[in-house]
């Protein structure tokens, strides 16, 4: 039985801190990286090495996982700019593989996979679904781009972390799968938000609303997720307004690229912007709601939630 | 046991046929009108009795259903106007009760139901979601509003024609519910189409794009129904274009009147337009991507399609 791969894992935030915390589980030999290294503290403690850099990161594994915020910082980490002074790409094997899990562009992505190339490094975008739920769950869905081969070689470290792995395409192809995902749930979301508002404003009995259309045609996961939360009054975050916030701005940015009208995407982003001028930034996305109430003048839930 | 409600069926149209047929099948004795009388051929062929007029058929009926097209149909066929001369409203028996279960204007069926109270006469609205599959397989979703004891009264009737039957509230609130469900509908597809014609634009392979999106929080009841017929090129119509036109304009009407602002509702009506300019009232829904295709220069399905 060939050896377990060592894997990397630079970025231990909401999503990166249990994906780790389940490679370990998995068995796999796991060096760490995090900007604030204290967020580092309690995966070290749970068994992972610590690394010195993100290219001291790579020089110890044969898979580096990346799992941060937005293009700029996946820039930083790999390509070694910005205050992060030596990147994975300063340390990483010939024949090692670079798996950046973030969602970002997929422009900047194929520019980065071409940079680590030039140095016989493979790369992988490989963005999820399914929040920190999944992440904890090890349920998340993974969308592939890059060379199938490569994808295969990083099975079983996907396997230890989410469900179902697709693969996409070419470098770049999963963050376009994972921005078509976020097109699709911002869409249905507003959908489901203003069917409620018209049923509120015209004085209907929203749980019986709920109960006849989750029946049929108008049926989603937004609706059966988030249409009880918004009538009982739950913001809880299971993703972020300004995270969904962010992921329009690649959406806005790769159809301006493309030339791409985006009608009823576009509006909704206008939208999340009213929510995020309301100070809801941090709620989860459900409260896009509560931004077409403030315009509406009424609400789709108990006044006291 | 009491013998079964004599049951009237006025609008024997690609619903209301397979639905008069289900009626027969279920006992009830059946009397049908409609005003091009060899539509009734079928249904009197298979054991239904031929009314004269609307009023015909109320005096010789419990319970009259009617399926029409829009409001007007509604109040000419109730009411006696537009070219019918004796309306249901001139027949039917004090304790009768009218069932209205075309998709029409919440106003008028408060207004009808209240000139239908003034003659002792109760009614139901109880528009339907489920298509014509829902209608030939009795597996509608029926959206009630009215009286609840009168709901209880015709509950055998709606069993025979349906599976789950909702009481949301007094009259009007099931068109109420039924145009919650169309604005929830509407967006959902504009969210799928928006989606995959991005992923189009961006080169993807759309059918893996389809099985990575499918898995999570982009799922529907349109991606999972109509993401494949749009990739495989089909367009016959579940639910034809210009039916959905006619409901969002209905949701336009009650909107304008509350004071509703609707953002991607109002805009996706504003591509169904664009549909219907390409020639395509009489497709199915997920004709919509066509609209946007003619927009954006690109087809989210295979050119031969």
């Amino acid at each position: 039985m060939p050896e377990k791969l060592r894997v990397g894992f630079i970025g231990l935030g909401l999503m990166g801190r249990p994906m780790s915390l389940n490679l370990l589980k998995a068995g796999f030999p796991l060096i760490v990286w995090n900007r604030t290294q204290s967020k580092a503290d309690s995966v070290v403690k749970a068994g992972a090495m610590l690394g010195r850099s993100p290219a001291n990161v790579a020089t110890r594994s044969d898979v580096v996982i990346t799992m941060v915020s937005d293009s700029p910082d996946v820039e930083q980490v790999v390509l070694g700019s910005g205050g992060v002074p030596t990147g994975v790409i300063d340390g990483a094997q010939r024949g090692s593989v670079v798996v950046d899990m973030s969602t970002i562009s997929p422009a900047v992505t194929r520019s980065i996979a071409q940079r680590l190339a030039e140095k016989g490094v493979a790369m992988l975008d490989a963005p999820v679904s399914g929040g920190t739920v999944g992440a904890q769950n090890a349920t998340l869905s993974i969308m592939v781009g890059g060379d199938p081969e490569v994808l295969q070689r990083c099975m079983p470290v996907f396997q230890a972390l989410g469900q179902r792995v697709t693969h996409c395409g070419p470098n770049g192809m999963g963050q376009v799968t994972k921005l078509v995902n976020q097109i699709i749930v911002t869409g249905t979301l507003s959908a489901v938000c203003e069917g409620l508002l018209f049923g509120a404003k015209a004085g209907a009995d929203l749980q019986a609303v709920q109960r006849a259309v989750s029946g049929g045609a108008a049926n989603s996961w937004q609706l059966e997720n988030l249409g009880p939360r918004i009538l009982s009054g739950d913001f809880a975050p299971g993703f972020m307004v300004k995270l969904l916030q962010k992921d329009l701005r690649l959406v806005d940015e790769a159809a301006t690229e493309m030339g791409l009208p985006l009608f009823t995407t576009l509006i909704a982003q206008q939208v999340l912007r009213v929510a995020a001028n309301l100070g809801l930034s941090d709620e989860g996305t459900q409260a896009y709601i509560k931004a077409l109430e403030a315009m509406a003048g009424v609400q789709a839930r108990t006044p006291s939630s």
